[in-house]
Formats: C-alpha cells, structure tokens, sequence
C-alpha cells in the first residue's frame, strides 16, 4: 500500500504547517499579540500549565484572558524583555490529529541588561485540523528547570 | 484555484532552501568564512545592524569589508570562540521574494572557559531568488537584549 | 536532466527523515533510552567524542554500553535534569549518505535549581539509509566551549 505522490506531498505539507503553528505560537506569545495568539487554539482547545498541571484554561477567549493575565507576573510587561526559543520538535502525524513534543527555553533581560536563561521546559502538544487549519487541541508545558 | 503538485512541491523547496540560507549565514559567519557569507546578499542586497540601523553595507563586497572589520570587536578574533544559534524561523513567500523573522542568540567562550549568553536579538529578512537561488535583499539585524 | 517529481518529494523525505533522526537522537540521550538512542546507528555505526576523538565505541551495543557509562558522570543521573538543544543542522544529500553539521548546547539543573548552559559543541555526521531508515554511520561529537 504505497502512499500517492498526493498523499506524501500532503504530508510534508501537515509538517511544515505544523511547525509554522509551533513558532506562531512563540511569536504571538513574546509578540504580547494575546488574541493571535488564543486564536491558535481550537474553539475548545486547552492550555494546560503549572504545578501539577494546576493552570488551566479552555477556548480561545478563556486562554486569551489566562495569558493576559500573566502580564507583568509569569511574563514580562514589555515585549522585546522576554523571549523563548522553540526547538527540538518532534512530530507523529495521525490523519487530522498530531502528537508534538518540543522544549522551550525562556530567556529574559536580566540584571544589568545582560540575557538570562530563566526557566527551561518542554510541551506535550496534541493537535487537531479545524477547518483545514491545524490548532492546538491540548498544550501541556510543563517547567523542567527550575523544578515546579 | 487548486494548486497543482508541482506547484506545492516547489513551495516546500522553497520553505527548505530559505531554511539552508538562515543556516549558511550563521556557518559562515561563525567560520569566519566572510567571503562566503557575503556571496549570500544579492548583488545589491543590504545588511543593517546596530543602534538604529546606523551600521550598514551594501552589496557582497562592502558586506564582506563590513563584516572582516567586526572580527576582533563585535565578533571574536577566532573561530570556535563565539556561536551564534539561528532559531524561531518564520517563513512568509510571496512568489520571487519572500519575507523572514527569526532569532538569533549570540553565545560566546565566557571568562574561565565558560559558555555565556551574550546578546539576543533577531532577524527581518527581504530575500529575493536572483539566477535561481534565494539571497539576502535586506538583512535587518536588531540587538534586543542588551538594548542597543 | 530535470528531477522527476517523485525525485524531488523523495529529496524533501530525505531532508524530514534526517531532522527527525536529529532530534529522536536527543529526545533518547536527554530522555536516558539509551536502548533506543544506540538503536540509531547503524549496524557498524561509529560513535567519537572526547578530546582529539578519544571517546569511541563501534555498534549499538558498543555505544549503548559507552553511554550507559557516562550516566552520572558525563550526562546527569536522572532524567529532567539535563537538556541538549539540537540546532542549526547543514544537510548535505549524496544519494544513500548524507553529511550533516549541527550545533548543540548542554544545559544542566545548576547551583540554586536555574538553568546553567554548561557545553557547547557541534556534531559532524556521516549518515547512511540502512534498510530504508536513516542511521549514524559516524557521529563526531567535539566540545567547542570549554575547550577540550
């Protein structure tokens, strides 16, 4: 059961997609662009974060308000403070689900205006297409270092 | 308008030989290969950097001449001492050019042979595909942390 | 001699098959499978580390017996408590072998629990397609910072 031409094109296609929803989501995220950024979830999508997983929140408008709310406390104030590095992402295709795992480094502007590696962790992402989009169903990010 | 196969084949050539441009310019640049990394600008391709964009080149051999008078100041004097990692690549084409932002993180051999984080900053690129391959048409190169 | 287009899908396969060896290679070392991270290279694939490529083991045996052993000595005892970024890999297809060049970053669990970058080097690969899959041949792992 050899696959199309068609069906390996759309493959590398889902990739690609995909690895451009994981960098949307660290641009939007350092961006302060709050509503792009919950507009990347689906419509009941959920963010999963924190001790024990204890930070919650579903749907793009309820994960809007949960990242908002990070402002100034979790996240820095002002963009360009603040930064994560997205790499190491590891994708299994499934149809019109993805499981993706990847590590995120978070760095900020430390004392003295120097850069600091602040906190380091991973996500444990399930994916979903709505709409022909691909949108995160479920993100999990954990903190690895500091332990949480 | 569907596209055809060969067209969306040529799209993901296209996400992979920016990929492999981003890439080069941070191999040659950290080799110290600077002949090399300035045959990556187009004939009147620009590189713009420092506060307020007031450090600029035009064209591969004022960008060579610019770049070979930055070892020993900004850059380190030999190869191995400094590293830059080009991460956080977001790909927008638009048929022969195509617009790019990534992140680069500057690492450097620290006192007491430690690695050190040294500045943050990013990349908004203009690239433009001259005699089939794609070049740098703009490379605009902003420290973020420390602010410049 | 223009490449058909299952040539050039085949070429993009390649370059996917690659990466995600990249980065299964590094999902298995930090995750501590070292079953499954030996289970990368090739039959009589090489592993050389060490200062002037003194670290070496041939198989997957060999290698997961080498890296068994830096287990609480060159790589942290416990899992989480180490990381390897892999970044900024240079693909280079020639038919059944690849060469590819890519940076790492070691990042440890430091003094405090923050985040230390503890080691930077680079890979220099051999690769080779052993019953269709994408394996080591040889991977060359040198230190850049410290220096070896």
């Amino acid at each position: 059961m050899a696959e199309s031409i068609e069906e390996r094109v759309a493959r590398l296609e889902d990739l690609e997609a995909i690895r451009r929803l994981l960098l949307d989501y660290r641009r939007y995220l350092d961006g302060k662009d709050f509503h792009a950024y919950a507009g990347l979830f689906a419509v009941d999508g959920e963010f999963i974060g924190g001790p024990g997983g204890t930070i919650r929140a579903t749907g793009p408008q309820g994960i809007f308000e949960l990242v908002d709310g990070m402002r100034g406390t979790l996240l820095t104030e002002t963009g360009g403070d603040d930064l994560h590095i997205a790499v190491n992402e590891v994708i299994e295709l499934d149809g019109d689900r993805a499981h993706v795992t990847s590590t995120w480094v978070y760095l900020i502007r430390g004392e003295g205006d120097v850069p600091e590696v602040s906190k380091i962790g991973h996500y444990d992402d399930t994916l979903t297409r709505e709409d022909g989009q691909w949108k995160f169903m479920a993100r999990t990010a954990p903190m690895d270092i500091p332990a949480q």
